[in-house]
């Protein structure tokens, strides 16, 4: 920039002064302004205590100029929003959308007044922004070299951490310091199969933190399109956070057309670790449902032959045998091991289970050929997705699935091989129509393919979208397994019922497992964007019976509990039937737990330590508690002031047995009844990796 | 390796024998021995003539131990193959498939014994070798470095070369010695948007040379599959190519799985140019066709609105406006910009005129949606492949080419997003088939994606097959423009008719143009592996008609007699009705012209000067010649001792003017018929830039 120029910028700059807007409830305050190079900073405070130091914004653009600096403030806008909007499904009935919104139009003297705009959303809970790249002459396709959305932070808080990973989300959690993040080493690093570690101090989002005055703070970002996941990059002296983007095969970041927008990168922020499970704001970021007719939508509980697999009891695989060509086998003549897992007779048990016992969905792992040799990053054509295996009657299952109201769910796992799915989803989907299915759990396990590509990059992100698009133009539900973490787009797309995107309970089978803890961090972590399908419900929590040194690290009704503080509105039932019907009385809260509510309660809640939630049932007066706890025995007393207060109730408790133990002793328990109404106190004694789930239904 | 090891290893391998073989007409050698640090070395003579030096052989492998040294011979097998063939469509009737064969078994000792094989085919006019990696334990999934096939030529040849590029073919050849290949800067480079060159010395196959002995050499490769394509290294000190292989995204070559094969490398010779151009031995290297029932293949002559889109006279795109998102727009309401081809109307004219000159298809371009902004590497959902413009009416349009027994061919240009493609061929080809089009040309115009891929990449070679086969399985004929050079795959799926892969006559539309010479050299060299698609027959020479500088670089009845020279199964008459109205004259030769034969004579040829071609009619026997000749004039007598001697014939002449001339007096041209027969004397005279095309039918 000329020297004359500069000033003449300098002093037009002075003419636009800072902006400020509040939150609703006056609490929150947010601060933007430009520097004096005409950078664009924010910063963030809550009850006048800083939150987010003076930050920079802004996007680094390859091969042409960036939108960094050099900015000057053409106009502002400000608007404010207060409305009520209700789910298709979800934790309430009605989600509560009011902010205070702040659209600041910049453009670039120096770039012939280049344009760029920065909107500003500031919540009771917290803060979401984006970027927006406005249709205008001389800037159309370009390419994202970097974001560089900063949080600076100010100090060395506690976070909730993984290592940022262009490739897994399926760690386990650290709680460090910031200044004490290393994200090359860690929890369980070799149980996971296919990684991409970024460096020592880089995180993933959402990412949790609690400061030294007891505040906490989620930084992640909402409305995940056409653009690659958000990590954080952490600095260790100045707890600067910066926002680091996943790339694809050419290391470049986005591919974009102007207009076009990012997606919203927020800060949820309270000074109680409650609020943070109870914010909607991730949701209210996102757009409306794109779907019409919903009503093929229907949260539901399953089961299926899963678990199996994971305990070695069956496999997924028919034969034991190399599979270089799909098409050259003929399976009909090869000779099955005789522990495949997906046989018509063993899906025919699950269904008869699922009709006996409120569980509305049976998912069938391994039915279609190719897992003999399902490695996929040598081979892009590992499934067909439409070829049972012979032991797999599909007319046979389905038509018995329907004779008994049961719906079948598809499973389509990809191996990573993404290109080979998308050659034959309109051929799977087919197939699925063909025979009613109504849902489909999707997989993305290994590299991916093409390749170059990342879980966490714009092609797969565009991919998971167009999965739950096509998926809801033929009325299937969908579920995807390692794919990006959610960040709300179940809104927009309500058939995309849950994700994996984290370290499941599966990790309890052949691995060292999830620790007691892990429960307690996920709420403030992942389920941040949306559902987990955490599969939970495993009642033989050692796998010793299966000749196994592994065991679930939890008690069996902390299991229970999992079915209330880990929201799904597609819950698996994830166990054996034969385990079920071992403990049926216990499986009675299963059969009841519904999986859509009208109301959601955080009665309390601290990351790491334990979480307590009561839900009321959608349409009914039924509330249904969970209660658990990490490695520590806590006891709780529950205020039920959230019952109405013209009607009695019948609590059923759920409890470990005084003695219970994730290790010791975590198949003992308790059930017990008792006559409940507004304003008791209910006690909750949690032993070591315990959880106490509570029914209280109307009288 | 240790010492001792070695030493077994180096006494052990004197016991097996170099081994040689010899072509079925003993005049090509061919000797394959280990060398003293067991690396695989091939050389090759003709007629006791060098032509191949000791040349290296094998395959580096990512990550593990390579397949380049340390092997023992385990044992030599030999096979002689003499059979004839039929393929569906093509130059000859039966085709002579003899060879002997020498498959030589390698183990890696020191590895434990891994095994691999190389294969040598030698035929009389050349050899293929390829590489087979056994199905063996502790090998399986592997990623292919580099591969190291070397040709070492006994001098610095002529060779006329284009750049080695990942990306595109259609360059201008040139012809240097191999000492001054410069494949940096060259004709035209900057005519081509979407290329990728490797460097100085590298140039593309086949690769067409000369040596100071007047013997013809031609390296290439046959059936390509599963493999990047090959390009070659030049060494300009001591004129050793090496196989130089196309990266994916992450510079890795190929991922394969045993067993598995590579290609067929193949080194065609002869002492004579018209040797070459006769040769089938790309086409006996490749599988037999896996198309049951080929009765839905029938080659044909098409029109099509395309060319006018090149002069400019109208566009591919219905309004001038830009579109970032394809769904976003409601075209019912889009304001045309007046200039658009593909209407319901204008195709019709081309229907009608097909129908009226026995042209059997009309293919339309820009009937779809998306060509207002089809640049794809920002953007990847171009186009829909099923939504027609408001002004083209598909049923329309169809219902009236059935009317006239008319075949449509549909166009699916994919702009490079590949992978778009892939998603939404199955809803494209159910549009096709719903309308009853026969066939389709396909367009891979820009940089791929999967970003990080190549036009040459494995990847993208797959994708050509799968829509080779997916067209199969649709009975549909495809044409691929834009794609990898063909190897001969389309004996194995002969509905792959043509493909373009080379620089076609487009470029004399809107770039400096194909020089004279240019339709004399691609039969050596991009046509070695099969037929192109140039989309000959431009009448309308000079472009100024049109208010263009450019013209076409040859006479109006070299146009005519390339329908000879330049085979295809699927030949256009490229220029508009209205220009052939004016000269139907001259048309008739495009008229009468088959594009099926039962014989095929090369009747003289020289790369970069001139080919005369004469080809008799698919079960008929009348015969079509053509000669062609660069920017000299030449004179030709032909002995017309391929006539039946039983019979006589009427040939009528299609020659230009005595003073025509490319550049000066392109569209002169005279027409007479006269009488021959068998051992007759044909006198053609080529003025510069000309050609001559003539019938001979039976009386």
């Amino acid at each position: 920039m000329k020297k004359g120029l500069f000033l003449l910028f300098f002093f037009a700059s002075l003419f636009i002064k800072a902006e400020t807007i509040t939150s609703p409830n006056g609490k929150l305050i947010l601060d933007f302004k430009l520097n004096e190079t005409g950078e664009p900073i924010y910063s963030l405070t809550l009850d006048k205590m800083q939150v987010i130091k003076t930050s920079k914004m802004g996007i680094e653009i390859k091969d042409n100029d960036s939108f960094l600096s050099g900015f000057k403030v053409a106009s502002y806008d400000k608007n404010n929003v207060n409305e009520n909007w209700e789910p298709v499904w979800g934790e309430l009935k009605t989600i509560k959308n009011n902010y205070n919104e702040l659209i600041v139009n910049l453009i670039q003297p120096d770039l012939r007044d280049r344009k760029f705009t920065i909107v500003f959303r500031l919540f009771d809970d917290g803060l979401g922004f984006r970027y927006i790249f406005p249709e205008q002459q001389d800037f159309k396709n370009f390419i994202i070299k970097s974001e560089r959305s900063e949080f600076a932070l100010t100090g060395d808080h506690k976070a909730f951490w993984i290592p940022g990973d262009y490739d897994t989300n399926e760690y386990s959690y650290s709680h460090t310091k910031l200044s004490e993040v290393d994200a090359t080493f860690g929890k369980g690093f070799n149980e996971i199969g296919s990684k991409t570690i970024i460096g020592k101090n880089f995180v993933q989002s959402p990412l949790m933190m609690k400061t030294a005055d007891n505040l906490y703070i989620n930084i992640f970002e909402a409305a995940l399109v056409n653009y690659p996941a958000m990590q954080l990059k952490v600095n260790q002296q100045n707890f600067i956070l910066t926002s680091e983007l996943v790339p694809d095969a050419n290391g470049n970041m986005a591919y974009l057309q102007a207009p076009c927008r990012t997606p919203w990168r927020t800060i949820i922020i309270s000074d109680k670790a409650e609020d943070i499970l109870a914010s909607k704001m991730i949701l209210n970021l996102n757009e409306p449902s794109k779907i019409k007719d919903p009503s093929f939508i229907q949260p539901m509980k399953y089961v299926g032959i899963w678990w199996e697999m994971h305990i070695g009891t069956a496999s997924w695989n028919y034969a034991d045998m190399n599979v270089p060509e799909l098409k050259s086998i003929d399976w009909s003549k090869v000779k099955p091991n005789g522990r495949h897992g997906a046989t018509t007779e063993r899906t025919k048990r699950y269904i008869d289970f699922a009709a006996a016992h409120n569980i509305q969905g049976v998912l069938v792992e391994g039915w279609n050929i190719g897992w003999e040799d399902w490695g996929s990053y040598y081979r892009e054509e590992v499934f067909d997705f439409v070829t049972p295996y012979p032991d797999f009657n599909i007319k046979e299952v389905t038509d018995y699935a329907k004779s008994k109201g049961i719906k079948m769910i598809m499973h389509h796992e990809t191996s990573a091989s993404v290109s080979n799915y998308e050659i034959k989803m309109d051929a799977a989907y087919r197939l699925m129509k063909e025979y009613g299915y109504g849902a489909v759990k999707t997989g993305y396990v290994g590299y991916i393919i093409p390749r170059g590509e990342h879980h966490d990059s714009q092609w797969m992100i565009n991919h998971y979208i167009r999965a739950a698009e096509k998926t809801a133009e033929n009325n299937f539900m969908i579920c995807a397994h390692e794919p990006v973490r959610p960040t709300g787009l179940h809104r927009t797309y309500p058939n995309w019922m849950a994700c994996e995107a984290a370290r499941g309970n599966e990790f309890n089978a052949w691995s060292k497992g999830n620790q007691p803890e892990h429960e307690t961090i996920l709420p403030f972590t992942r389920l941040m964007g949306g559902p987990m399908d955490y599969t939970p419900g495993i009642f033989q929590i050692k796998l010793d019976k299966y000749g196994k040194k592994e065991q679930v690290h939890t008690t069996l009704t902390k299991q229970l509990a999992l079915y209330i503080t880990m929201y799904s509105p597609l819950q698996m039932a994830a166990d054996l039937p034969e385990n079920y019907e071992a403990h049926l009385d216990a499986f009675k809260f299963i059969e009841d737990v519904p999986v859509d509510w009208d109301d959601s309660k955080i009665i309390n809640a601290e990351p790491g330590d334990y979480i307590t939630i009561a839900r009321k049932e959608k349409g009914k007066d039924n509330w249904y508690l969970g209660s658990i706890t990490d490695e520590t025995a806590r006891n709780f007393k529950v205020d039920l002031n959230f019952l109405d207060k013209d009607k009695s109730y019948i609590a059923t408790i759920y409890e470990d047995a005084k003695d219970g133990d994730w290790f010791k002793n975590p198949m003992a328990y308790n059930i017990y009844e008792k006559t409940v109404k507004h304003g008791d106190i209910l006690e909750l004694n949690l032993v070591p990796g315990g959880g106490t789930a509570v029914s209280i239904k109307v009288k």
